[in-house]
């Protein structure tokens, strides 16, 4: 089996670390098996070298950040190297250029374009487990750039569809992916098997497991991730196209409270108003989530949507001309909600998922504000303070009757 | 003028003196020059990447000990180029492949094939400061490869001599060469200006103001070097073909006590004696500095030689067998022993400077043991106890009395 191996910057973090990652490495090179890792830079290496920037100069060019940081990633690939040598295999690191990642120009969120893998592909030929720094990649003009925090499981997935790779693997601080938050709900259990789309629903409600460009990427190319644990030997958890857990009707239950709610009251029920709207929003660069309209009384309508709590000020101010314009009852934001969301292929052929989420919901007696569906998703805001309760509540009516 | 300046590593410790360094360049390009600059490591980050890989692995692979080392150049040449940014100049920092540099593939040892720079005139074009990470480049297979302690001396003076360059900058710890060390001798004073050949001398005396291989290859494209302060502004020494310095007998008196005497009493006065010995010494990888062979009563001869001083103990080791076989006296190494040696162009065209050397030694009751002598220089081995003693009394008799 050809299989990419993925460690974050936690699991490299010193020399004993390392030497850990090197077991693993060395563990499935020495069972029969073309080895290609993926390595971030050590622990805090990355925020490091920024602090060290920020120093010189607080606005440095993003060219010269990116060749700073991919220093990190330099350092972390050779000392694995040196620590599979140590282990009595034969390990050769690569560089982002040298593993042949070119990417677009676009410095610190760079985009690979390809991944030409006849380098990477001679080393394994001479037996070697090949380790490649993460997070980097070259542009048309041979500059270094980097594809911005989370990369490196970008980079793995990139790999592995170059190569078709038979296994991606993903290791974290987390043994998978669970049915909720398992600090927050005792019950929760870790998941065998998610899809592709179900996982980038989730990556959407915060559940920051995979970096979601990665799991389209693994979609795109069909490429079997396995998240799993750097530490502890146990099995993680696939994505796929299609799981063989037909029976489940949800995958997981997720909370959200990075949200503000912006309302607008009381705007003419005329067409074109939300495009305008929507429009001052994404000129501001700010991401809408749920959108709600309502028709009000007097002809006039409501228009309420979520937006990242950090944004709700700045989302007011952009559409604050525009409503006054309008002359708009009433513009505000406030972040006292909570975005709580199912996430399962099932609800697509099973009836009945939205009334089982919202009775639990009515029976621990919370009230639902809003509700915003997708084919596998349902979500609703209520109040932040409940957040927690409803996830309970949700996952209880889901999993612990089984 | 194009102008390459090379700093070291203690000149960029820390972000006050990275952006000292950056005034210097902008200065210079502000002044109208087109300005390429070569930079080391951070103080101690070569160190310290040493450590790190000593923890995981003491006996790492040269290859990805090189791939670790070529980050801490990586780091300084990104904060370098983001300090001149501060200072409102453009600036670009390139890696050893990027500007060009082919070295052979004898890791941390490389030496440099070719400097194609292409990517450097472009960049200069643009009126772009060029920031080049020094002592590293890449071999024919792509690989990074590192040019050894030292070796960002080589990388300014190569790129100097691609470029034809008008003037190589050497920013150092010292303000230039002197006529002795000054902590020593207080007479000592400053020199203007010094030929290559009489600089090669000094850097083989141990006086490590520039790297040996920097010098020559600065002899060989004929590129003016500078050796000059980083801290004070002030000129420093040029090294050049011919100086305007006629009168000047000798440039400096120098001391070099990592010596060892390797002595071999009472062999046979035959042919090929001395080559079989030098030939196991080579065997062993021990330079051999002065030669001195006599011949002794009794149809045999005795052979001194001498060796850098912790080399004393493996030298003898390396000839116990055959010495044994030709049934020498006496086999032994001392490093009671000092080499004092002045060096000066003016020597090839003036009588009468040895004698001046041996009448001052004698004057101060210093005895010479050996003497040794090429067309610039001329070496004695003495008591170590009388070193400075002697550096003194020479300095006296050359630059004393003018």
């Amino acid at each position: 089996m050809l299989i990419v191996q993925k460690f974050g910057g936690s699991s490299v973090a010193d020399a004993e670390r390392v030497m850990n990652v090197a077991r693993r490495v060395t563990d499935t090179y020495r069972a029969g098996n073309e080895v290609v890792v993926v390595v971030s830079a050590q622990g805090d290496t990355t925020d490091d070298l920024i602090a060290k920037a920020k120093e010189i100069n607080p606005n440095g060019s993003k060219r010269e950040m990116d060749m700073l940081m991919a220093a990190g990633e330099q350092i972390s690939v050779a000392l694995l190297a040196m620590a599979c040598e140590q282990l009595g295999c034969p390990a050769v690191s690569l560089l982002g250029w040298q593993a042949g990642f070119s990417t677009n120009s676009k410095y610190s969120a760079a985009r690979i374009k390809t991944v030409k893998a006849e380098r990477i592909r001679a080393e394994l030929d001479k037996k070697k487990i090949v380790i490649v720094a993460g997070f980097q990649g070259i542009n048309k003009y041979d500059d270094v750039t980097t594809l911005g925090r989370g990369g490196s499981d970008t980079s793995a997935v990139a790999i592995a569809a170059a190569m078709n790779a038979d296994l991606c693997q993903i290791y974290t601080d987390v043994e998978g992916v669970y049915t909720a938050d398992p600090r927050k709900v005792p019950t929760a259990r870790k998941l065998d098997e998610i899809t592709y789309d179900e996982m980038l629903e989730l990556a959407t409600l915060g559940a920051q497991v995979l970096n979601n460009r990665s799991v389209e990427m693994a979609k795109k190319y069909n490429i079997e991730l396995e998240v799993l644990s750097s530490l502890k030997h146990v099995p993680g958890t696939k994505v796929k196209e299609v799981t063989k857990m037909e029976k489940m009707l949800i995958k997981s239950v997720a909370k959200d409270t990075d949200v503000a709610r912006v309302m607008i009251v009381g705007i003419p029920d005329e067409p074109g108003i939300a495009f305008k709207i929507f429009s001052r929003v994404a000129q501001a660069h700010v991401n809408v989530d749920i959108i709600l309209q309502s028709v009000g009384r007097d002809g006039t309508k409501d228009i309420t949507f979520t937006v990242p709590a950090g944004e709700g000020e700045r989302t007011v101010e952009a559409l604050r001309e525009y409503c006054d314009h309008l002359k708009a009852k009433k513009l505000f934001y406030d972040t006292e909600i909570a975005k709580v969301s199912i996430v399962g292929a099932g609800m697509e052929t099973h009836e009945g998922v939205a009334s089982r989420m919202f009775g639990a919901l009515s029976d621990a007696n919370i009230n639902i504000q809003t509700i915003s569906t997708s084919e596998i998703k349902i979500s609703v805001l209520i109040d932040r303070a409940d957040a927690d309760r409803a996830v309970a509540a949700v996952h209880h009516a889901f999993f612990d009757e089984d």
